[in-house]
């Protein structure tokens, strides 16, 4: 699906435009336009790029579904690669949004219908009747700001999880939480895979203002730069509280197997103290006085009960039972 | 809560201002300027921003309550975002203290009360009456300054409950301090996280001198530098000692694992033979000579015992019991 | 075996020529020559080596079977050594292919049979007839390219063998993975040792463009480069995994552990209570009630029975059994 | 204690001087002066920084008891933050050494007593002697190289130490070394956190030439540089080797509880079986016919015999006793 | 012992002179000239040291025994500590070769007899008799190339031994090969700290040519430089596999405890049950039918059999014997 946007100096507002028009449209000077496909054909691909004369490379990689972020310089225009990032119950995903800016346009691919992309869509028709035009550095940056501000619930959520696993390991140890530990670790470092080339790719801007952004554009990269640090932190921070959990949860394996083996010992010893009682007086020694004690039963079995309880105790107290 | 402090070259002391007056003070020159606020509310930032023209973006990052510590420039001043640290009985706390620096202002905004703030006011005004005005550069480096010595005293408090863990596993091994180890790595991560950027914020203070920063003040930057490489020395320091700790529990617990299975081996191996001392002569076989001794009980009696010390001997001598 | 691979622009078309002619035609001008030796001999290097005059350090380079990809300038040709990787059933192979880039010529030399060198002398002729000659750069690229595509499916290989061990750890650890894992460990490592220089080597390609590649080069080495960035992007993200996994394994070991030994405490005590009863009515005093009663017997056979299902039960209840 | 070391061109040899005449010294030309404080008093260090006009932040730092090593240049001298070690029976030490070296004079400020200073006052005496005087750089050569020849002997020591419990473990197991292995580590990182640093002060010093040294002093400052490095090698080195020692250690626990579950499981099994023989003959049938034997007892008492040589047997064979 | 080496250019050979000679052949132009120099003494280093006028920290690092790989350079010649590797039963060796480099010499020092410098040495005077005198670089090469290939036989040799640990340990778990591995880890380690200094020499020699080297011999030294980036390489790809062998055989230990424990567990409940069977039957109840049966005592051992068996193939089954 192809939506184009069309910002034209004359009437000072924003308005959706036919496809059709397009070529027609790109000629115009004095317009500020916005091309946004989802999950586009090869087809439609292919008559965008001829529209824009795209490099056939930059026009590969937004095909493909599983590029790097990057950001490829062409005469008179950059190729951005960039990720959205969501999540469910099932986990997070990351989406890939491909983006095209040149000096008077924008144009952008992605696979699935991105919320964010609308968004910022309204937000740019907005800014435009407050501000007026700003290039396309400032429409660059709403979207990329838009992109990485989601990244921060995703965290979150993650953070939240994990937090969970921690509470339920210190409450007792649960060593089958490892498919979920691995879970998460893998997710995270799926956003530290995207976030990292990521910053590099706002370093460039920040760094080497292409001539159609202009210097005002700067802290505005600059901030998005600086929210793809916080998450890089945010992850490192959450694997290292999950390398934490690991570590507790080995330990409270052991702890408990010492528990059980403290009492084991523990029981076997009473056991067999008080069968060897038994055992004793199960003895056909023709000579044994309490066999033939009237209470030698009783007497039997209260020294069987006085061991057994004495053990008890003892092991009750050095907390071996 | 907003404060005014005002350093008039005329007057030679230092006074409170009246709020009210602030956009006529700051059009003055010859006079170095300080507006504290805390815990500021959107509208009071927005007055000051409009006050001093400073750029949204920083303005925002004001009101944001997690963002990294950073220097951004602008055009007649610099924005820094900067950390206080205080400790309490449930942990330590880090405090956003962001700043605005110009050529005879400084700004700052804090949620919580600092007691940092006020004493670098009070010792501002002694210093001004000592030594003169020293412009903006050196009250800027009171702050930081003391911001900075702030975290030493959280470290040293969290280095000592590190040590007590140290003792308390060397003392025998105590699985469950995982939680408190966790606490204390969060806590280490937290200011390690805070320090490692602050570095860099004093690094572009000491290398590249801004407009409204003297020659002078590079040496006094260059002592918070220090002091924010000796905090992560310390901080690192401290993680490692740790690591050591989990290590060390780790070697307890399945020190302690041995210790008690071979516990256990000792003791059936000890009950079992007395045991079985009472099984040989609870057969039932018609020719057993001892049966009919006069003293075949005390014999039995005497051979379970002597069996049984010999047996705890041999296994005390091996230290398994 | 030496096959030759000419362009001559007269003819706008690609044809094999006899070795015998190599030399002559070396002499031409306007021509575009691939010379690819297969298996080659001492006297085949040599010759071929004696014909472009190459150096003779890169000369015993390509003769030495286990050198780092990297590329050496010399005077008015490069050198490259790069490797094409192939998998199967025993594992995947790294295959050195070394190449020599001139103006007009590329010359290459590798041990084994590499579909990926038949594929691009394919592509060249179909491209050479529809777009004309494109330089020494633009074969060299189709090379590279086709080179580490071939990375690509290695790696999914391994990746589902280690996604398989991962999932058999999960349903149930199972501690005989270790040499499974090291195998893959190993072949990881080895793709990561040669994507590794690779990069470089694109990297150098990149920046400093020979005189002998054109500016348009450069966006396809840069295809190249990021292709090798997501090769170990990959690489490492299946290690982690495999960290993962044998964390994960350990873990259950440990947990297998604890499980066997409750079972063992629950069954010992379990068949040492029912033993200890039998043992109460094997002993020999002259006064024992219950050895009279009728159903003394089937008393003491229920009263076994009633303590083995109570303590059964309990355990069970404990999740111990 | 303050003392001062006077070389005067025109005497061509060392002595001593009162404190009082400093000011007056200090003035005079062709003079190189070194003045030596031990454990001085704020008085002292007030009172020399006030004859050489030091800068009040580097005066803070040589009262400062836990400064990093570092180099700061002001107008006319540079303060060297450096470190001395020494090591007795209760672990190593470092003792903190600051320096003010300027174009005639070498300030030194240390809190207790060390010996290589001394050692540096003598050799230099003995060099001015023999090779004239060869200026400020070359005693502070001669002083910082002292100092960190120090440091071999210290890590010598701390290496003996960690070899011994390399011995010790490999020897059986020792699991409560845990408390010496930390601290040895802890003792390798005082160094590695004092050496760190100290490289980099030598390389300004070898990189940057300050006006008050020679071309030639260079070489020798790379020579302190080198030994630093080394220094940083053997710390790397001996940190590895406990590592290596811990691990060691853990590996040698697990082993020695899987021999004494095998010996438990051993005893176990041969002591149940021939109590089980006890128990057969000890039931109750009227017809047992191995009850009436003549030879009975001593058969059921071979039979015991014959089970537990055999099991022992078995046992051994498979290692397991 | 010292050796003299000399090629004079009128000769066109090279020839062996005598020491006493050396002085006054250095004053020769037109010569190339090896001085090399086995276990020297003290004497020897100082009048070498006279007649080439070394700078006397480089003359004492030709003395100290364990310095690391560097290059220093003085005015009219360079000094590079470098070492040869060898291997024996008791394990790598690294033997220090310190070598002068001036425009028209070498000087070489080295403790014990090296057959590489006696190689170096024959390969010299064939490559001068084949091509010419071709200056100190070439020599210089050929040195260090012979060196450096020295440590790949060390290497394989490592890795050949680590490769016997992995199968072993996979082969059963052989806890008592922590000694071994740490050996080969500390011999690695001693490799990689040689080889690492010494590849930023050969980058020194390959970035900044000095006078007495032409532009020929960088080619000569990359290709150095490229095997010692191969030496890393290995050592690294060895370490990392020692690593893995560490960590499966601490699985190993882990899975044979498991083992063990289940069959302590299995074989406890069989006899056990058995015993118990026994228990019951020895009980002295005056009502118990099967005492009285005929066949009652071959039931109960019947019983018995019935009982083992059917456990044993339970636990069979469940694979825990």
């Amino acid at each position: 699906m192809i939506k184009v946007i069309l910002h034209n100096n004359d009437q000072k507002a924003i308005i959706d435009a036919p496809v059709e028009q397009l070529p027609e449209i790109v000629a115009r000077e004095h317009t500020m336009l916005w091309v946004d496909l989802t999950d586009p054909t090869p087809d439609e691909v292919a008559a965008i790029g001829q529209v824009f004369s795209f490099h056939p490379l930059a026009l590969e990689d937004t095909m493909a579904d599983d590029i790097r972020p990057k950001i490829d310089q062409y005469e008179g225009y950059a190729f951005i690669a960039f990720y959205g990032m969501t999540h469910s119950r099932e986990g997070c995903r990351a989406h890939s949004v491909d983006i095209f800016i040149g000096t008077n346009y924008m144009v952008t691919f992605h696979d699935s219908e991105l919320p964010v992309i609308d968004e910022t869509a309204t937000r740019w028709k907005q800014n435009v009747a407050a501000l007026g035009n700003r290039g396309p550095g400032f429409l660059l940056y709403s979207l990329l700001d838009a992109l990485v501000e989601g990244y921060f619930p995703v965290i979150d959520e993650i953070t939240e999880r994990a937090e969970e696993l921690e509470e339920s390991v210190l409450n007792g140890g649960a060593p089958l939480l490892q498919g979920n530990i691995m879970q998460l670790r893998r997710e995270l470092l799926m956003i530290r895979r995207v976030a990292g080339p990521e910053r590099d790719v706002m370093n460039v801007l920040v760094r080497r203002d292409p001539p159609y952004f202009g210097k005002k554009e700067v802290a505005y990269f600059q901030d998005v730069y600086d929210h793809l640090l916080r998450v890089i932190d945010s992850v490192d921070l959450t694997r290292d509280m999950l390398a934490g959990v690991l570590d507790a949860n080995l330990s409270m394996v052991s702890y408990n197997l010492n528990v059980v083996v403290k009492r084991l010992t523990s029981s076997s010893i009473i056991l067999m103290s008080i069968t060897l009682v038994a055992g004793i007086y199960g003895m056909n020694f023709v000579h044994m006085p309490e066999l033939d004690w009237q209470f030698g039963y009783l007497f039997a079995l209260g020294l069987m009960a006085l061991i057994g309880v004495t053990e008890f105790l003892v092991f009750k107290r050095i907390d071996w039972l």
